[in-house]
């Protein structure tokens, strides 16, 4: 007993800005975005384009294509690694944005960029132990307003989008077979937004000191320094774990970290290129966004038949290192 | 197969201020927290006590108490309804001030008051499919920060603390037997703290806006009447669905929502008064912490006897309601 992919869906924002016209925008020599940064295009979310709304869009659509009404679900789990506001949690938004009617159960789960992975892991257990049937799961992100135009690397990074999962209680389907999570506190100052709860709080600090934490801060030669050290023994121990071998694997999903970080990846650990799903020049990295909106340009394009392993693999803010095998 | 509680513990701020001192701050006149808002004393965090701190300082004395050492856990899931800051996730902070040296798994899980209710549902479900064996779940809780003194009624409110519980997978054990959870969007903006995430954020709206939406605002009268009408026919539904009336439950343990919103609920749902842990004069709202502060009270103080029913419920922002049987 475990759960079938009944569908997915994504949103990405309308307004697409390009290679050419980031260069101008960060005064970058033209053709920097492109050949030094990996960016084809970036999706930016206009004001209205919440992470609320973007979520309930990709939420929508998702239920149309499996027939189902917003009702029908057991569980509505939203899993990002950014919240629209402090209070209440994204799953309540991205339900009033849906207009139900009925109401639905709804939860969110937080690993930063490893949230959807980590909330499949939570509802395959919930889905596996026969508590809930029809689960949706929604990873909805407006990642570029808290990132300053003054890093180019990070500028040109990151992107906006969301994408929603409807999984449903199987009795012959694998589901998420198994998975390795895993954080190192040693780099948990690398990547970070300061401000947006209750430490750095206006109540108690400045408000220029709250506003400069409400923008994302990354050391990022340190973190893809740590990830480099951390991968090849983490994805052995989680293929281990797994009784598994890459042979095993048909395709990689890998978290769109960066530009740099996903070559390494490929390249360093002997992935086969065609194998791994990149989406980073058009899409950037788009927090926890990423690895679902991934697997489902895999799920549409690839169309890999049932019974395939598919392994999801990132690192996240926390640092953590996350790795599951999906078995379709 | 599903879990036994090893162990609990808290941690409460060292500072108290008594409903006398809450008086004079609040010019209000002599004996109003105590008569009207029921309050004894309130724990208010100092600055150095974080709800990064607070988390770490309960899971300390919870893996002291059970002889555990960090590393021993499968899982951390910290449980909150706020956050110490955007990013990265409460667990990952919590895991960097245990010092952790090993990776430990860990995720955050959200959903307002109803956090720790749904961790646990979620790790019930983790713990009886076998995946897991050891989870620890903390709550924490600044709250107060992001509470005005301007209005008496949520100024005299909430309060902070942390709580830590350790749940082992266990073959004879109940666990969260039966749970119920909903999601009314209609009660969504009743209760919000705009700011903090990608929605009121200073790269689109002036600091002016940014700040004061950094503060907790409740539309009090409008949810009380909402979860009095809601609650009850909510409670029957869990308690039929579970297969249990309330004379199979040995104790209540609901969220310390309000002074009024106790009273009522005891009363109006016909409750026997020594049946709720009512902790509301001392500890006060503590969000998500409130619910595992006062299951800790009750399993610390009356020491119920295993194979009891404990009905946890509460109601959370979102507007959510949550029910959950827990079989000692």
């Amino acid at each position: 007993m475990s759960f079938t992919i009944r569908t997915s869906a994504c949103y990405l924002p309308e307004q697409t800005i390009s290679a050419e016209v980031l260069d101008q925008r960060l005064r970058l020599t033209p053709g920097t975005c492109r050949q030094r940064y990996g960016v084809d295009y970036r999706h930016y979310a206009a004001s209205h384009e919440t992470a609320l709304y973007m979520g309930a869009m990709a939420g929508k659509k998702a239920l149309r294509q499996a027939g189902m009404a917003l009702e029908e679900l057991d569980l509505l789990v939203c899993a990002s690694g950014t919240s629209h506001q402090a209070l209440p949690y994204n799953a309540a938004g991205i339900l009033n944005e849906l207009g139900a009617e009925t109401p639905v159960a709804s939860m969110d789960v937080n690993a930063s960029c490893l949230s959807f992975l980590t909330a499949l892991e939570m509802c395959h257990c919930a889905l596996q132990c026969g508590r809930y049937q029809r689960v949706m799961i929604i990873s909805s992100e407006v990642a570029k307003v808290g990132v300053a135009d003054t890093k180019a690397e990070t500028a040109t990074l990151f992107a906006d989008g969301a994408a929603a999962f409807i999984l449903e209680a199987s009795s012959s389907a694998g589901g998420l077979t198994s998975s390795l999570f895993q954080t190192f506190p040693e780099g948990y100052n690398l990547c970070q937004i300061r401000s947006g709860g209750s430490g750095l709080h206006p109540a108690r600090y400045d408000m220029e000191a709250v506003a400069s934490g409400c923008f994302f801060e990354m050391q990022g030669k340190a973190l893809y320094k740590l990830v480099s050290k951390l991968a090849p023994e983490f994805i052995k121990q989680g293929l281990s774990k797994a009784g598994l071998t890459m042979a095993d694997i048909e395709y990689i999903v890998p978290h769109q970290a960066s530009y740099a970080g996903l070559a390494h990846l490929t390249q360093r650990l002997g992935f086969a290129k065609d194998k791994v799903i990149n989406i980073f020049a058009t899409m950037g990295n788009q927090i926890a966004a990423s690895i679902p909106i991934a697997l489902h340009n895999l799920l549409v394009h690839q169309q890999p038949p049932a019974g395939k392993n598919v392994l999801l693999f990132g690192s996240a803010a926390g640092l953590s290192l996350g790795l599951g095998v999906l078995q379709l």
